[in-house]
């Protein structure tokens, strides 16, 4: 397993924009595994990630900032107890552990934030490191969606919905 | 079959708004298919169901606004060749085939708006006369999300998610 004992992950702040932007952007740009349009801007990003949701969070590995996630209500109404979260890690700090510590921080922050489940609306199926880890991590897969995504490399790919209930009661 | 002789849809226009919020407001507040927040205000409704879509259109029936429906794109980026509509019905005009007629009119009108494919993100599955009337029309049940839905007087029920090709081509 991964060393997770450098991880910290916290709340972010707005000083932290110089460091999440670069992450952001190469995630963005890249396109195989977000539904942003790639030429977004380093204000429209930052606002969609860190403004938008609900609670942003950033993991650092040795007091550097390394990889972010968001949470935020997935439905309003009666699907207001589900939350949604994304997820990024910075391309050289790949296979650490982060994105599993973000995820696992993320469960317990959505359930003491008062939500009941978490659901993933569009996880890209050619995105294999990512479906395997949240299956890892307690997630179903629920759904799949027929050539939903443009990849950039491969054309149509499907994309996955995946789901986890988080509380301890039956509802 | 229901009669569809003296159905005609159109786009909204702002002028529709007094006829359009009692259909969206009695939605809402029944809470049973939409997960809107029950209390949103008029302006707020209108606004999410008129202006923030790409296109919004109403049904009229002997000249007379009884349902209305709207257009968006579901996900951006590499996820934008798939739009979301939702479609509400006046309680009074339930039964006209209004609901059918709007949905195979949004499918022509996504088309024609360069849309390949349409999904529906959230369709309660209590909501049987829903669920059957879009299997007829073409969709498949492609995701199932458990107890996602705080139905008002059944407690937590399943959502669907729905979806259906529309682009001749196979991509």
């Amino acid at each position: 397993m991964n060393d997770h004992a450098n991880i910290s992950i916290r709340l972010a702040r707005e000083s932290d924009n110089d460091a999440l932007w670069p992450i952001l952007r190469d995630v963005i740009r890249v396109g195989e595994t977000y539904t942003y349009d790639p030429g977004l801007t380093r204000e429209a990003s930052l606002d969609l990630w860190t403004v938008a949701p609900r609670a942003t969070y950033v993991a650092e590995v040795d007091g550097e900032i390394m990889g972010s996630y968001f949470i935020k209500t997935n439905q309003q109404g009666g699907g207001a107890h589900v939350c949604n979260c994304g997820y990024m890690v910075a391309p050289g700090a790949r296979g650490r552990g982060l994105a599993a510590a973000m995820c696992l921080h993320s469960q317990a922050e959505a359930l003491a934030l008062g939500y009941k489940a978490m659901q993933f609306n569009f996880v890209v199926a050619t995105n294999l490191g990512a479906v395997h880890l949240w299956h890892k991590l307690g997630f179903e897969t629920v759904g799949r969606l027929p050539r939903a995504f443009a990849h950039p490399t491969q054309g149509l790919v499907d994309a996955l919905v995946m789901y986890k209930w988080l509380a301890e009661d039956a509802g």
